[in-house]
C-alpha cells in the first residue's frame, strides 16, 4: 500500500471480484452479474421532451448551483409518493436529496461510525454498503437471517452484545442479493427490538416499488416511533440509473446533520436531473411506466426459475422473489462459486459469486442471478448453458 | 450533539456563518457572497440541442450505469485540453471524472488522511476544502502566505516540522478567496520543497482559464517529477455548475485508488451528464464561450474595483486579481466584517466575512467579494452601499 495513505485503505485494495466482474462484461458473455435495470423501458423520449422544456423555462436556473438538501417540488412529490405506497408520514421537510442512493450510505457511515463501532447487516448483504461503511473501518456482526428476514432471536442477542452496534442495515423488500422480503409480524417485531437500543436503522428501499404480486408491505420506517430509522429510496430503478439520483427520508434534525455532511461531499446533486425528475413527474404518469416495468420484470423472473428448474440439478436451490432484480442460487457446500465461474464463463455465461455478500465471508457456496437485465432469449440460453456448466462441475 | 453521532460530527455544527450566508440569499439583497458563475453566459440552447441529441443517438447507454472512471471520450478530451492550457503530459488513464471538484476533496482526504494527520494550506484557503478534509479529523498548519502565494521558508518549516503533514492543499491560480495567483518562479521553489517529502498536493484548479491577462502559467502538475501532485478541474465555471461535473488529474495508481473510494462515495457521475458535456466539446467551441466569459468577467472586475477605489476608505485595501471570481478586502485590524454585514445588510448588500477562510480562526477583518454573479449595475450600486455602511462603521 502507498506510505502515504491512511488505513482506510486497507479495505479497499482491489477485490479478487474485481476482474472476475471485468471479465462478466465482454461482450458475447450473457452476463447475469450485475443489478442493471432493463434498458428497452428507459423513458428516452419522454426525458428528451422535458429536457427541452426545463432549459427553455427554467434554464438558467437548472444550471445552476443549487441547495445541498434538493429541489423543493421533487421533495414534495417524492414525500407525498412515499406516503402513499409505504405509509410513512412525512413532509418534504423529511426528504433530502442525494446523488444516488449509493451516496446516502457514505455519507450516513460518516455521520454515525467511529472507527471499530459495530454494523448488523443481514446475511447476506448488500456488497457495496459494505464498501461504503468500510471507509469508516467499523466492525461487522450479521444477524441470522431466514426466509422472512433477520431472525428476531439473533437480532436481541447482537444488540445486547455489541455494545458499539451503531447502525442496523437491512433491505426489507426484495433483498440484494437474495430477492427475499420481510413479512409484516417480522417487521412489527424488528422494530420493537431495536426501539430499545440507541441505533440508526437504515431501511433500504431500491426495490420496494418493483412488486410482482402481493400488497405493499408497510416500512420499517412507517413503523418508527423513535425516529430512528431512515429509509433510502432511488430513481434508479423506477426510472433510469444514469442521472444518479436518489433520496433520504429521516427526521429533520438527522437531515440536517447529513446535509452538513452531503455538502462537503458534493456540494449538491445536479440541478438539471433534479429539475428533469420533477418535471417527468408532473407531466408524466410514473405509477404507469412502472406498471410497464412490473410486467417486465415478472416476466423474466418467471421465465428465469422456469429455466433453472430445467437446467439445475436438484441438489441446487434458489429463491422465488415476490419483486426486485435478483434471485439467489444456494450450491452444495462443497462447491465454490468461484470455481464455477470460470467454467461458467467458457460457456459465455456470468454471475456473482456469493461468498463477497457476506461481511465476514465464507458461503463460497452461493451465488447471485440478476433477471431485469437480460431479453428472454438471452435468459433461457444463458441458464441452459450455466446449467450445462453446473452438471459438468458437480 | 446526538449520542449515536460519530465523533467527526464535532466539525459539522451548524457554523455561526450558515444563518448570515442564509441571509445573503433573501430576494432583494445584492450579493457579493456566492461563488455563482453568470447564468446570463450558460449554454442553455447549445445544452437543448445537445441533449437532444444525445438522447436520440446513444439514449439506452446514456440513462444506464456507466463506469466510475467516467466516459473515455470525455477523459480523452479533458486530458488534451489540460495538456494544452496547463503543459500538462496527461492521457485519458490519467483523469477520472467526479461529482464537481467538492467531491475529490472528500475523496482524496479519505484516501491519505487519518485522524490527527496534517493538512498544509495557504493562509486563507478555500472555506469547503476544510469541511471536506474535516470528516477525517485533521489538523492544519497554514503556511505564510503574501502576495505571490504561500512563502518558501514557511512552507520548509513547516514540512520540516509537522511530522504527520500528508496534503498540501493550493489553489495557484486566482486562488479562493484572495484572487492571488503565483508566479513561476514561486510554483518551481514549491515542487522542489515539497518533492523532498511523502505528502500529496492537491493542485486545486477551478478557474485557471478564466484569466484576463498574461500568460497562462505553467501548473504544478506540470512540474511534478515524482508523481505527487494531483490537479483538479471543474466545468462548473467554464461551461454550468448544475450539472455537477469535475475531475481529477494524477498518476494511475493513485487514481486506481480514488476509484475505489468514489465507487463507494457514490458508484459514478451522472451518466448523461457526461455524455453530454462530451458532445458540446465536440460539437462546439468551448475556447470560444470561455473567451465569452472572460470579457465579461474582466469587465465586471474592472468595474468592481474601480468602484471600490471610489467607495471605500482609503485604510480599506483590496486585491486586483488577473483572473477568477473573487477579490479580498482587508478592512483595519479594529474592524470586525461579521458586524459589518450586518451593517451591509440593512444596506441590502451582503459577502463573506473572512475569518472562515482561515483552518485555525481569525483575521475577522477580511471579507471575500465576488464579482462575477451580479449585472454592471448591481455591482455598482452595490459596492457604493458597501462603501457607506464602511464610512458609516469606521
Amino acid at each position: 500500500m502507498n506510505p502515504m495513505f491512511a488505513r482506510r485503505m486497507s479495505r479497499f485494495q482491489e477485490s479478487d471480484l474485481t476482474p472476475i466482474l471485468r471479465l462478466a462484461a465482454n461482450p458475447g458473455i450473457i452476463s447475469f452479474a450485475g443489478g442493471l435495470p432493463a434498458p428497452e423501458l428507459f423513458p428516452v423520449e419522454e426525458l428528451k421532451h422535458i429536457s427541452s422544456r426545463v432549459l427553455a423555462d427554467q434554464g438558467k436556473r437548472a444550471l445552476q448551483y443549487s441547495s445541498s438538501e434538493g429541489h423543493l417540488p421533487l421533495r414534495e412529490k417524492i414525500a407525498a409518493r412515499s406516503n402513499k405506497n409505504f405509509r410513512t408520514n412525512l413532509k418534504a421537510s423529511n426528504v433530502a436529496i442525494t446523488t444516488g442512493s449509493q451516496q446516502s450510505l457514505d455519507i450516513l457511515g460518516k455521520m454515525v461510525l467511529d472507527e471499530g463501532d459495530c454494523v448488523l447487516s443481514e446475511s447476506p448483504t448488500y456488497l457495496a454498503a459494505l464498501s461504503a461503511f468500510n471507509a469508516c473501518l467499523p466492525e461487522y456482526r450479521e444477524v441470522e437471517t431466514d426466509d422472512k428476514g433477520m431472525v428476531s432471536a439473533d437480532l436481541e442477542k447482537a444488540l445486547a452484545s455489541e455494545k458499539r452496534a451503531k447502525i442496523v442495515y437491512v433491505i426489507p423488500d426484495f433483498q440484494n442479493p437474495t430477492g427475499k422480503t420481510w413479512p409484516l409480524q417480522r417487521r412489527k417485531d424488528f422494530m420493537e427490538i431495536v426501539s430499545k437500543y440507541d441505533v440508526l436503522v437504515i431501511e433500504d428501499n431500491p426495490y420496494g416499488e418493483l412488486r410482482f404480486e402481493g400488497e405493499i408491505l408497510p416500512s420499517l420506517k412507517s413503523l418508527d416511533r423513535r425516529g430512528q430509522v431512515v429509509m433510502l429510496g432511488t430513481f434508479s430503478k423506477i426510472f433510469c440509473p444514469g442521472l444518479r439520483v436518489g433520496w433520504i427520508c429521516g427526521e429533520e434534525d438527522l437531515l440536517a446533520s447529513f446535509g452538513n455532511l452531503k455538502q462537503a461531499a458534493d456540494l449538491h446533486t445536479s440541478t438539471l436531473s433534479q429539475y428533469e425528475i420533477d418535471a417527468y413527474l408532473s407531466e408524466y404518469d410514473i405509477e404507469e411506466h412502472i406498471k410497464k416495468l412490473i410486467a417486465l420484470y415478472r416476466e423474466r423472473r418467471d421465465l428465469m426459475l422456469r429455466s433453472m428448474e430445467r437446467a439445475f440439478p436438484e441438489e441446487v436451490t434458489f429463491t422465488r422473489p415476490a419483486g426486485g432484480l435478483f434471485t439467489w442460487v444456494t450450491l452444495p457446500e462443497r462447491v465454490n462459486a468461484r470455481d464455477l465461474f470460470l467454467k461458467a464463463l467458457e460457456k459465455k455465461v456470468a454471475f456473482v459469486p456469493g461468498g463477497a455478500f457476506f461481511p465476514n465471508g465464507g458461503h463460497e457456496n452461493t451465488l447471485r442471478l440478476n433477471y431485469s437485465n437480460m431479453p428472454p432469449e438471452l435468459i433461457e440460453e444463458g441458464i441452459a448453458s450455466l446449467g450445462e456448466a453446473l452438471r459438468e462441475f458437480l
